[in-house]
Protein backbone atom coordinates (compact mmCIF):
# COMPACT_ATOMS: atom_id res chain seq x y z
CA UNK A 1 0.00 0.00 0.00
CA UNK A 2 0.94 3.50 -0.65
CA UNK A 3 2.52 5.71 2.01
CA UNK A 4 -1.32 7.73 3.37
CA UNK A 5 1.33 11.29 3.69
CA UNK A 6 2.44 10.67 -0.37
CA UNK A 7 -1.11 9.51 -1.46
CA UNK A 8 -2.21 12.83 -0.09
CA UNK A 9 0.49 14.87 -1.57
CA UNK A 10 -0.27 12.86 -4.87
CA UNK A 11 -4.08 14.03 -4.82
CA UNK A 12 -3.39 17.82 -3.88
CA UNK A 13 -1.40 17.37 -6.99
CA UNK A 14 -4.25 16.46 -9.34
CA UNK A 15 -6.72 18.89 -7.51
CA UNK A 16 -4.53 21.74 -8.72
CA UNK A 17 -4.96 20.27 -12.37
CA UNK A 18 -8.66 19.19 -11.60
CA UNK A 19 -9.07 23.05 -10.46
CA UNK A 20 -7.11 24.07 -13.53
CA UNK A 21 -9.10 21.89 -16.45
CA UNK A 22 -12.39 22.76 -14.83
CA UNK A 23 -11.66 26.62 -14.93
CA UNK A 24 -13.41 27.14 -11.52
CA UNK A 25 -11.70 29.85 -9.45
CA UNK A 26 -13.41 28.76 -6.32
CA UNK A 27 -11.17 25.67 -6.60
CA UNK A 28 -8.21 27.31 -7.22
CA UNK A 29 -8.77 28.72 -4.13
CA UNK A 30 -8.87 25.50 -1.74
CA UNK A 31 -5.49 24.56 -3.74
CA UNK A 32 -3.38 27.37 -3.12
CA UNK A 33 -1.31 28.72 0.08
CA UNK A 34 -2.72 32.46 0.03
CA UNK A 35 -0.08 34.32 1.07
CA UNK A 36 2.86 36.18 0.00
CA UNK A 37 5.33 33.67 -0.69
CA UNK A 38 3.05 31.87 -3.31
CA UNK A 39 5.48 32.25 -6.79
CA UNK A 40 4.06 31.05 -10.34
CA UNK A 41 5.93 30.52 -13.50
CA UNK A 42 3.25 29.41 -16.26
CA UNK A 43 5.40 28.43 -19.70
CA UNK A 44 6.48 31.77 -21.23
CA UNK A 45 5.08 34.18 -18.56
CA UNK A 46 6.99 36.61 -16.80
CA UNK A 47 7.27 35.57 -12.61
CA UNK A 48 3.64 36.01 -10.71
CA UNK A 49 4.46 36.46 -6.96
CA UNK A 50 2.11 36.20 -4.13
CA UNK A 51 -1.43 35.11 -3.58
CA UNK A 52 -3.33 38.08 -4.82
CA UNK A 53 -1.49 38.30 -8.14
CA UNK A 54 -1.13 34.27 -8.48
CA UNK A 55 -4.86 34.23 -8.24
CA UNK A 56 -5.79 37.07 -10.75
CA UNK A 57 -3.46 34.97 -13.15
CA UNK A 58 -5.80 31.90 -12.95
CA UNK A 59 -8.99 34.28 -13.23
CA UNK A 60 -7.53 35.74 -16.34
CA UNK A 61 -6.32 32.34 -17.93
CA UNK A 62 -9.64 31.01 -17.10
CA UNK A 63 -11.56 33.90 -19.24
CA UNK A 64 -9.87 33.91 -21.84
CA UNK A 65 -9.77 29.64 -21.87
CA UNK A 66 -12.79 27.96 -23.35
CA UNK A 67 -11.06 24.16 -22.76
CA UNK A 68 -8.10 22.56 -20.79
CA UNK A 69 -7.62 19.34 -20.73
CA UNK A 70 -4.80 17.10 -18.53
CA UNK A 71 -3.46 14.26 -18.61
CA UNK A 72 -1.05 13.82 -15.73
CA UNK A 73 1.69 11.04 -15.86
CA UNK A 74 5.13 10.16 -14.17
CA UNK A 75 4.21 12.54 -11.04
CA UNK A 76 7.07 11.86 -8.55
CA UNK A 77 6.39 13.13 -4.78
CA UNK A 78 8.96 13.77 -2.33
CA UNK A 79 7.91 14.76 1.72
CA UNK A 80 10.19 16.09 4.14
CA UNK A 81 8.83 17.53 7.03
CA UNK A 82 5.68 20.09 6.22
CA UNK A 83 7.11 20.23 2.53
CA UNK A 84 6.34 18.64 0.04
CA UNK A 85 7.27 18.74 -3.66
CA UNK A 86 6.13 16.78 -7.16
CA UNK A 87 7.47 16.63 -10.31
CA UNK A 88 5.44 15.47 -13.04
CA UNK A 89 4.81 15.92 -16.57
CA UNK A 90 1.54 17.47 -18.30
CA UNK A 91 0.18 16.65 -21.16
CA UNK A 92 -1.98 19.49 -22.27
CA UNK A 93 -4.73 19.42 -24.58
CA UNK A 94 -6.20 23.38 -24.69
CA UNK A 95 -8.37 25.51 -26.34
CA UNK A 96 -7.41 29.00 -25.56
CA UNK A 97 -8.24 32.45 -27.63
CA UNK A 98 -9.74 30.01 -29.79
CA UNK A 99 -6.39 28.68 -30.53
CA UNK A 100 -6.54 24.77 -29.89
CA UNK A 101 -3.18 23.50 -28.60
CA UNK A 102 -1.64 19.88 -27.62
CA UNK A 103 1.46 19.65 -25.79
CA UNK A 104 3.10 18.38 -22.76
CA UNK A 105 4.95 20.66 -20.01
CA UNK A 106 7.16 19.60 -17.02
CA UNK A 107 6.44 20.73 -13.79
CA UNK A 108 7.38 20.88 -10.15
CA UNK A 109 5.20 21.84 -7.53
CA UNK A 110 5.61 22.46 -3.79
CA UNK A 111 3.44 22.02 -1.66
CA UNK A 112 3.24 22.76 2.53
CA UNK A 113 1.31 21.08 4.72
CA UNK A 114 -1.71 23.36 6.79
CA UNK A 115 -3.02 20.64 9.18
CA UNK A 116 -4.33 17.68 7.26
CA UNK A 117 -3.99 19.46 4.11
CA UNK A 118 -1.35 20.31 1.50
CA UNK A 119 -1.43 23.80 -0.17
CA UNK A 120 0.57 24.72 -3.54
CA UNK A 121 3.14 27.11 -2.58
CA UNK A 122 4.83 27.04 -5.89
CA UNK A 123 4.08 26.16 -9.49
CA UNK A 124 7.16 26.25 -12.36
CA UNK A 125 5.89 24.53 -15.60
CA UNK A 126 7.67 24.78 -18.34
CA UNK A 127 8.06 23.48 -22.03
CA UNK B 1 20.64 42.24 8.52
CA UNK B 2 19.42 39.12 6.31
CA UNK B 3 18.50 36.31 8.62
CA UNK B 4 21.70 33.63 8.67
CA UNK B 5 19.31 30.81 7.76
CA UNK B 6 18.61 33.01 4.44
CA UNK B 7 21.82 33.72 4.01
CA UNK B 8 23.34 30.36 3.57
CA UNK B 9 20.53 29.19 1.59
CA UNK B 10 21.46 32.10 -1.00
CA UNK B 11 24.96 30.91 -0.59
CA UNK B 12 24.02 27.48 -1.59
CA UNK B 13 22.15 28.47 -4.38
CA UNK B 14 25.24 30.56 -5.84
CA UNK B 15 27.50 27.55 -5.29
CA UNK B 16 25.57 25.58 -7.06
CA UNK B 17 26.32 28.09 -10.14
CA UNK B 18 29.86 28.73 -8.96
CA UNK B 19 30.19 24.44 -9.76
CA UNK B 20 28.82 25.10 -13.09
CA UNK B 21 30.68 27.72 -14.36
CA UNK B 22 33.60 26.34 -13.18
CA UNK B 23 32.74 23.29 -14.66
CA UNK B 24 34.19 21.39 -11.58
CA UNK B 25 32.60 17.86 -11.01
CA UNK B 26 33.75 17.55 -7.26
CA UNK B 27 32.24 21.20 -6.80
CA UNK B 28 29.36 19.39 -7.80
CA UNK B 29 29.37 16.61 -5.36
CA UNK B 30 29.13 19.30 -2.29
CA UNK B 31 26.32 20.87 -3.81
CA UNK B 32 24.60 18.01 -4.49
CA UNK B 33 22.61 15.54 -1.82
CA UNK B 34 24.35 12.14 -2.73
CA UNK B 35 20.45 10.55 -3.02
CA UNK B 36 18.19 8.80 -5.11
CA UNK B 37 15.43 11.45 -4.38
CA UNK B 38 17.76 13.85 -6.65
CA UNK B 39 15.97 15.11 -9.68
CA UNK B 40 17.08 17.47 -12.47
CA UNK B 41 15.55 18.86 -15.67
CA UNK B 42 18.17 20.34 -17.79
CA UNK B 43 16.17 22.70 -20.36
CA UNK B 44 14.65 20.69 -23.02
CA UNK B 45 16.56 17.70 -21.47
CA UNK B 46 14.50 14.31 -20.43
CA UNK B 47 14.49 14.17 -16.73
CA UNK B 48 17.17 13.00 -14.42
CA UNK B 49 16.55 11.15 -11.34
CA UNK B 50 18.99 9.76 -9.06
CA UNK B 51 22.40 11.27 -8.34
CA UNK B 52 24.31 8.69 -10.27
CA UNK B 53 22.26 9.91 -13.33
CA UNK B 54 22.51 13.43 -12.14
CA UNK B 55 26.11 13.60 -11.59
CA UNK B 56 27.04 11.98 -14.89
CA UNK B 57 25.06 14.16 -16.57
CA UNK B 58 27.07 17.43 -15.24
CA UNK B 59 30.10 15.07 -15.92
CA UNK B 60 28.87 15.45 -19.76
CA UNK B 61 28.08 18.89 -19.77
CA UNK B 62 31.40 19.34 -18.45
CA UNK B 63 32.92 17.53 -21.20
CA UNK B 64 31.31 19.33 -23.93
CA UNK B 65 31.54 22.62 -22.41
CA UNK B 66 34.33 25.21 -23.06
CA UNK B 67 33.01 28.20 -20.94
CA UNK B 68 29.86 28.56 -18.80
CA UNK B 69 28.84 32.01 -17.09
CA UNK B 70 26.05 32.76 -15.21
CA UNK B 71 25.13 36.31 -13.55
CA UNK B 72 22.11 35.32 -11.17
CA UNK B 73 19.49 37.91 -10.71
CA UNK B 74 15.78 37.99 -8.90
CA UNK B 75 16.83 34.84 -6.20
CA UNK B 76 13.84 34.61 -4.04
CA UNK B 77 13.76 32.24 -1.17
CA UNK B 78 11.70 30.52 0.76
CA UNK B 79 12.46 28.04 4.44
CA UNK B 80 10.35 25.70 5.71
CA UNK B 81 11.51 23.44 8.27
CA UNK B 82 14.78 21.67 6.91
CA UNK B 83 13.69 22.53 3.40
CA UNK B 84 14.61 25.26 1.28
CA UNK B 85 14.10 26.78 -1.89
CA UNK B 86 14.98 29.36 -4.49
CA UNK B 87 14.00 30.49 -7.60
CA UNK B 88 15.74 33.08 -9.63
CA UNK B 89 17.12 33.78 -13.09
CA UNK B 90 20.20 32.80 -14.59
CA UNK B 91 21.44 34.68 -17.18
CA UNK B 92 23.76 32.92 -19.37
CA UNK B 93 26.60 33.08 -21.56
CA UNK B 94 27.98 30.03 -22.99
CA UNK B 95 30.43 28.02 -25.48
CA UNK B 96 29.70 24.24 -25.78
CA UNK B 97 30.45 22.26 -28.65
CA UNK B 98 31.70 24.77 -30.05
CA UNK B 99 28.55 27.09 -30.09
CA UNK B 100 28.25 29.96 -28.32
CA UNK B 101 25.31 31.39 -26.56
CA UNK B 102 23.60 33.89 -24.03
CA UNK B 103 20.17 33.16 -23.22
CA UNK B 104 18.31 33.38 -19.77
CA UNK B 105 16.57 30.88 -17.90
CA UNK B 106 14.07 30.26 -14.67
CA UNK B 107 15.08 28.00 -12.40
CA UNK B 108 13.51 26.31 -9.61
CA UNK B 109 15.75 24.89 -6.94
CA UNK B 110 15.27 22.75 -3.57
CA UNK B 111 17.60 21.74 -0.97
CA UNK B 112 17.68 19.87 1.97
CA UNK B 113 19.61 20.88 5.43
CA UNK B 114 21.85 18.40 6.28
CA UNK B 115 23.76 19.30 9.68
CA UNK B 116 24.81 22.99 8.60
CA UNK B 117 24.53 22.75 5.23
CA UNK B 118 22.01 22.99 2.47
CA UNK B 119 21.92 20.29 0.02
CA UNK B 120 20.44 20.88 -3.69
CA UNK B 121 17.48 18.08 -4.08
CA UNK B 122 16.10 19.48 -7.33
CA UNK B 123 16.39 21.72 -9.84
CA UNK B 124 14.12 22.64 -12.96
CA UNK B 125 15.54 24.94 -15.36
CA UNK B 126 13.70 26.27 -18.47
CA UNK B 127 14.01 28.84 -20.95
Amino acid sequence: MEDPEIASLLEANLKFYEAFSTLDIEAMDHVWEPSDRTRCMHPGWPLITGWQEVRQSWDNIFNNTTMMHFIITEAHPVIEGDIGWVDCIENVTSLVDGRAASFAARSTNIFAKSGDRWLMVHHHASP
